[in-house]
């Protein structure tokens, strides 16, 4: 069954009404009909199944004719902080990333990024990027993509355990950080992936000090876009998340 | 420092001559120069520091100044058998297989296929890919990319155990069957991964009666490109190759 993350005031009591694009994709491009079904989400952690009513270019109206809550998000709540890098590897990181269940994305600028600050259009474009992967994995909570900030905000003090991938990081796996008392205790947790240049040594010491933990990922040199996803999927693992 | 992979024959004794694309792309477009020092790879797990003493579009000669093991080869093999899917999405697995680890290849053709055999020029792009993913990650033997053979011949019986990606598959994770003895004491493992329509109940079947164990990877559903990604990552975590 398809699935569509709406606006709120899409659904009013059983009734759901979908407007502009999402209304053309179901209408135009899906061709689905009155009697076909859908599912729907209001990202508030419930799933709707939806019957049908009217199906046009500018309006899709339907019936909720089941509810439940959705079973597809994690327990664990990652906070995934990128580097920016070039658009299409960030993309790949949200999609990725959305799949694997991380709850949200902060975009940072450090030292050696050489990508600028992304246009309106162009968070525009990722915020689909992640309402798409939502839909598609099973989501029912829409991972939250902030506005890009600098790196010394980002590593901010917070209660929220943090690890920094660094290749720099020879002694200390990220196995041994992820079976350690404090982040087996945790739900929620702050991962920090650097730039195609990766971190400078400074900033690698001022998330140190900030108490965020840099972490290896083994022998093999992993490309940045590459790093964030094993780094999710191996806390996923360790979390019991991937089954 | 830029590692190339080279034909056997490139080397006589400490004297290296490389020709072809790769000294094109070492002399015109890295505008590397005598004096300059390159890493050459012969796959044979060794890896050979290089003084640049002439280049040229078309030769470039040097001589061996050091030589060592390499040490970025995992202590785990990882068959990894990847239905044929969208042919980015393909060099997507290669790539990312590469930086993680994976030993070969095995495209395979199943039931819900829709991507016809590739060509052999494409075989040869995809064989680029890798050579290219392996100099980038510190890989000192070049993963294997085989031709694609059917389904029913990837699950040949085997004495390597293996393990079947099925997002039907509710009650058995990875984690349950990468922590059991058989997966615990192994050195070597095949992973099969299904093309984006999954696999039939009928090839799951195939697969199970010839040993190979259906695992589920959690709540969400990936894509068949995040698919056999997160499992790799796993088998490396679980194996103690990401530190």
């Amino acid at each position: 069954m398809h699935r569509f993350f709406v606006q709120p005031e899409a659904i009013t009591g059983d009734n759901v009404s979908i407007s502009g694009m999402q209304a053309r994709q179901i209408a135009r491009v899906l061709r689905l009909k009155p009697g076909d079904r859908i599912a729907v989400l209001d990202d508030t952690g419930w799933e709707y199944e939806v019957l049908i009513g009217s199906s046009a270019d500018d309006t899709v109206t339907g019936e909720i004719v089941h509810r439940e809550r959705g079973t597809a998000e994690p327990a664990v709540t990652i906070l995934l902080y990128q580097a920016l890098i070039k658009a299409d590897r960030f993309e790949f990181v949200l999609q990725k990333g959305v799949e694997l269940g991380v709850t949200c994305f902060w975009p940072f600028i450090s030292e050696r990024c050489v990508t600028g600050m992304p246009s309106e259009s162009k968070l525009e474009r990722w915020r689909a990027v992640i309402r798409e992967a939502a839909e598609q994995s099973g989501r029912v909570v829409l991972p939250a993509l902030y506005p890009p900030i600098d790196f010394e905000l980002a590593c901010k003090d917070s209660p929220v355990p943090g690890i920094i991938l660094w290749e720099g990081e020879k002694n200390r796996g990220i196995s041994t950080v992820l079976k350690s008392h404090a982040f087996k205790e945790t739900e929620l947790l702050r991962v920090f992936v650097g730039p195609e240049g990766g971190f400078t040594s400074a900033e690698i010491e001022l998330a140190r000090r900030r108490g965020i933990v840099p972490v290896g990922l083994g022998k093999r040199i992993l490309r940045t876009e590459t790093a964030g996803l094993v780094a999710v999927s191996a806390i996923m693992y360790e979390k019991g998340e991937l089954g």
